[in-house]
């Protein structure tokens, strides 16, 4: 069961935690990965995981880890060719699509041609290209598994179900820190980023304060799963140890249960369909004080509709949803805007933007870049 | 997907969910079917379902049933070799075990022997014979649907795991109406046929307060899905929604939950591995208020302890509990003991047992009516 795998942003939260996986269970060898610009922590890990061919996105940092590097033979590449060049590594079945934001996306097109398997954390590339994606993923014939931990605990809800219809999937959702603040006003970016259940990075962190988080995770799931929009139910479960549910035409729900570890799904999608011994935290039931589950404030958390609101649009408009949402997150963390700015940044760059229906990937990267343009507009007039 | 059945036991709680799900996804033909001695409710069955072969028990009251449907033309069996005559009709590929007690075991080997498929709800089965019947499943090369909720939970948790090693199996138990209660001294017969969440039979109503009910269940488990004792888990779980679950090794657990609706698992047994669409309730998420989790007392119910032992010793043991519990059930229902009689009773009668290793079907019949002979005894004497 050797597999060889690429992996796309090593240093992120997602890609340390793919090593850590590697690590452990032992049957996974590297080929090739890439960072943004943290070369420390890769030179750290390319010394450890001894891949073929790595990228660092920033040229500078490129050239200072080749010179760092230079004892090792390893071909050390920058840019968006060279993330396309760790994506298609000849000797990788897997990529690993664990970068944050709308980069991701041509690199996994690339991958998918190539006919590689696609293990996906990356949310942007089916949330602004979902359609357009899947088209590739069943023309090449190859595998889309999810990394994240409320699509796997679907993937796995529906194994021996692959003949069945489903009723609805109940997508959980923690809530995020502000569940049961009646004000989002005040919010800062200290509190956003204090998230009550997962460590993750913190232009997710913020997006699951703002429910964006879930949004795209709706969109996803669409794309994923082939299922409408009025079968994906949102469910805030505020203890994160159910990771989501599906229900079946018979009236049965099948869930996924764990602690809120994100090395099992990143796990899972790797070793597929086996499951793999390891020494990761197991939930122990007993410790569990008690389950709930609530409907998402939607009056609150505007986010959520906008996502739902883009997603039936359709065409380009998750796209710009999505970038609208990257700038406003982003703003926010740099404290040029507040919190409930978020949602107002995202909807006026939606209402700005004349949709086109069918996509190419051209299109959505054009949409994306118009949107982050005006997006910042309208952050300069708030 | 049109399937024919037998139906051994159809006027109990059990037999009548069934045909309601025989109405009710209307693929499935009824070719036969038994009771004990409930014509009036039977004799309606026979006009709506229209068997071929019909079974009481009770051989006045098959005479009876005789003369009352002598305007069709079904055959009327009574005794033990009528209810075999049920178990292994020709035109049935699936036979549907809901008789409670011990009587239900022969048939079933037979049916088995005849390369039927088992729809099983009957436990005794299992818990006096499992070792054997497994055994006559996989020589046969039938298969054997779990029935109850929590077994069907677990079946349906183990789809697309089957090359996966289970860490353990979650059994889950509602605790019964007594969980809370500190002392089960002045338990009256009301009481204790007062489940919070199942409306089921009498006597498993009773065994699902003495926990002897999860007693039964852990020793079905173990046969069922072949693991060992130290792998299943069982967790009180008050609300009854989680219906069982599987750890992997992995740390993932799969779970089944729904409304506590006997109907699903009946359903799942008959048609899977397809799931069929009915009218049946759903769940609400959003209506659960909370699930919790706790170790079962075995301090305080006994019982439980005592259906571990008795699986540990192994051989004709088991057979030996069941029988005992059942005279000891019957005794309380009567008001002839105390609640807390029950499990001085069963191990009373365990302890005067001499175990049979390497068990025939006759042995275990053999031990089963000895513990009664005895149990009666004990019980006189108390």
């Amino acid at each position: 069961m050797a597999k060889n795998i690429s992996i796309l942003g090593s240093t992120g939260s997602i890609g340390t935690q793919t090593l850590e996986v590697v690590k452990e269970i032992g049957s996974i060898s590297v080929k090739a990965m890439s960072t943004n610009v943290n070369i420390e922590l890769f030179e750290k890990q390319i010394r450890q995981f001894k891949p073929e061919l790595v990228c660092v996105m920033n040229e500078e940092k490129a050239k200072e880890l080749e010179n760092r590097i230079s004892d090792m033979k390893i071909t050390v590449l920058s840019g968006m060719e060279g993330l396309k060049a760790v994506a298609t590594h000849e000797k990788s079945d897997t990529v690993v699509n664990s970068v944050v934001g709308n980069i991701g996306l041509e690199p996994t097109a690339e991958a998918i041609k190539n006919k590689k398997d696609i293990a996906l954390a990356n949310k942007e590339t089916l949330v602004t290209s979902g359609e357009l994606i899947m088209k590739l993923v069943r023309e090449n014939n190859v595998n889309m598994y999810p990394v994240d931990s409320e699509h796997s605990a679907i993937f796995q809800s529906l194994q021996g179900n692959e003949e069945n219809n489903i009723r609805q999937i109940l997508l959980t959702a923690s809530g995020g820190p502000f569940r049961k603040r009646d004000s989002l006003d005040d919010v800062t970016v200290e509190q956003a980023l204090n998230h009550p259940n997962w460590s993750m990075g913190k232009k997710i962190t913020i997006d699951s304060a703002t429910l964006m988080n879930k949004g795209l995770e709706v969109i996803e799931a669409k794309w994923l799963f082939n299922v409408p929009l009025e079968k994906i139910t949102v469910v805030v479960h505020p203890q994160s140890i159910i990771h989501s549910m599906v229900e079946y035409e018979d009236g049965a729900i099948i869930a996924q249960l764990g602690v809120p570890d994100m090395k099992v799904p990143i796990q899972y999608a790797l070793t597929y369909p086996k499951r793999v011994k390891n020494s990761f935290e197991k939930l122990d039931i007993f410790s569990v004080s008690s389950l709930t589950f609530e409907k998402p404030r939607t009056d609150k958390f505007r986010c959520l509709t906008l996502a739902y609101d883009a997603i039936k649009t359709g065409g380009t408009m998750p796209a710009v949803m999505n970038a609208a949402n990257e700038i406003a997150v982003a703003a926010f963390l740099n404290r040029r805007i507040g919190f409930t700015d978020i949602p107002k940044v995202i909807e006026k760059t939606m209402n700005k933007h004349k949709v086109i229906g069918n996509y190419t990937l051209d299109d959505v990267l054009n949409a994306d870049k118009e949107a982050r343009k005006y997006s910042e507009e309208v952050i300069l007039c708030l």
